[in-house]
């Protein structure tokens, strides 16, 4: 099986999600409409609806409910990417100019509360309360961890738990909800519906895990960016708390000075790669990746055998592939 | 009848307001509950609930659900003035320092989208679909509304139907899905539904006018504010409308040159208040006023007699209260 396997299986779902992700932006004010074009037509690999279909089929449901509800996933998610990048002042999303960059931190703000919005108009007609909660949880969760994220900038005594708790709140619990909803919708057992619920929580804690390794250890000519943008915006993350946890004393206090202090000027990046080198960080990093992908995939052993379900096995790997 | 009377009327339901809107803020991120205390203990007249307590009343309901649904509301409204408030740049709210300038945008726009998804998970404990629909869709046209409202910053060509749209989104909306939303918790005929709807509407229109004719012709000691604050940020209102209705066509050019270029120095701004005076706009402001007032009133006579009705009725005229 390859990714292409994967998409071809829920090919037909897709294109019912595109549709449906143009289908709403029918604001009588037309700029509202042109900024949501803009953010939806730049593509994005559209993972969360993927993961919810994948999830119905498996659990046995067939139905148009995966494209209305995909969608309001996609919206709520893109909400909360306009958002950020109004908060970080992003210049860029998904190789294109950032929304707020193009029409102004003002429109962006105002198009992310547009499409929140419009999801729970969504939801509400969808109709299913459980999937409202859910989705309606997962939303405040989100914008609580962005809360969490920004309190603990630069915060050198963060814990493990905490870096946990941020990037389940920023990542994870979407991918949960949408897990889940794929669940609900095919009237699987609470048993299952709690395999699915962790599944996508493990998924998208290695998945963001993933991403935090690569800020720092990816090759930038693949990545496109800059390795160390976390460090300057003083986020701490897996990578870090894995140095800190295998260098010395003298060593930790010297990187805890440029996290507060310093930021990432060339000198110190490099020092802080030398030592992720010197104690093989990128190793250790990957191993609790790989962690949260095995207890992922185990949860997948509660369903029969499907097409649907080696496609969610293959997707938990996937995810978080890299070069060898 | 005095402000007073309608106030004791609605003692009880609104103290559970208060408790609502507290009891809701249980982040287990400190910072967001830190803020929207902030927020919410700065006071606010809690107009919009009152609205909604008084129709639902008026209605024949009573009951424990017009305090949950009453917080659904203040949390709307509350993320809406958030997130307005890091637009403009605001500096203060409610007579202290606006959130975004004590906690920071960022901080405010998160805590913003935390009040919009407590708010809708409240909404869908409280399980009624026309209520949910109905809240969602003002959540939407608020938004949508803001960015019309920017869209059309500085342009001298609106049109009288432009200004309503963008003052019945911003404010009406919502004040009409109160009023509706009072009446669909009582239980009354459809006629006695769309009347709630439209009386809140009218008087929503008229209270933005009202707000909108005090920023230039209001007096600065009882305002807080420097008059023309609208102008100089090319918000075209309800006495510019009137203004250049009733002006020649060579003070009209000089108007819309300085709405367009100059902005509000001293100089054009005491221009454009001699004009005002000239043609007495306030008179002919406040006469549109009226109109929506009564129209809005004409609405309650659907309604048997009841002390809800006269505090409705009161508060119609209260609302747009001007020394005489």
């Amino acid at each position: 099986m390859n990714i292409n396997d994967v998409l071809a299986l829920v090919d037909k779902e897709r294109d019912a999600v595109e549709k449906e992700l143009l289908a709403n932006l029918d604001s009588d004010v037309k700029m509202v409409n042109e900024v949501a074009s803009y953010v939806f037509e730049s593509g994005g690999k559209r993972l969360r609806p993927v993961f919810l279909i994948l999830s119905a089929m498996m659990s046995g449901y067939k139905g148009e409910r995966t494209a209305t509800l995909s969608g309001v996933v996609e919206y709520i998610h893109t909400a909360t990417l306009l958002h950020d990048d109004v908060i970080d002042g992003a210049k860029f999303r998904r190789g294109k100019e950032s929304a707020n960059r193009v029409f102004g931190n003002d429109i962006a703000v105002l198009c992310g509360d547009f499409l929140y919005s419009r999801a729970f108009m969504n939801l509400v007609k969808d109709g299913d309360s459980r999937i409202q909660m859910l989705l309606a949880v997962a939303a405040r969760t989100m914008s609580e961890g962005e809360v969490f994220q920004l309190v603990k900038t630069a915060d050198v005594k963060i814990k493990f738990e905490d870096y946990l708790k941020i990037i389940n709140s920023k990542t994870a619990v979407l991918f949960s909800a949408c897990c889940e909803t794929g669940a609900i919708l095919g009237g699987v057992s609470d048993e299952r519906q709690a395999a699915m619920r962790d599944y996508g929580t493990k998924l998208g804690i290695a998945f963001q895990m993933a991403d935090d390794i690569l800020d720092y250890l990816g090759d930038p000519e693949k990545t496109g960016k800059k390795p160390g943008t976390d460090l300057n915006e003083g986020k701490i993350t897996l990578p870090v708390l894995k140095l800190l946890e295998a260098s010395t004393e003298a060593e930790q206090k010297r990187i805890r000075e440029i996290i507060v202090d310093e930021k990432a000027t060339d000198e110190n990046l490099e020092y802080i790669l030398g030592l992720m080198k010197k104690y093989d960080v990128k190793k250790r990093s990957e191993a609790v990746v790989d962690e949260y992908i095995s207890a992922a995939k185990a949860n997948l052993k509660l369903f029969p055998e499907s097409p649907y379900r080696d496609a969610l096995d293959f997707l938990a790997d996937y995810m978080v592939a890299r070069e060898k």
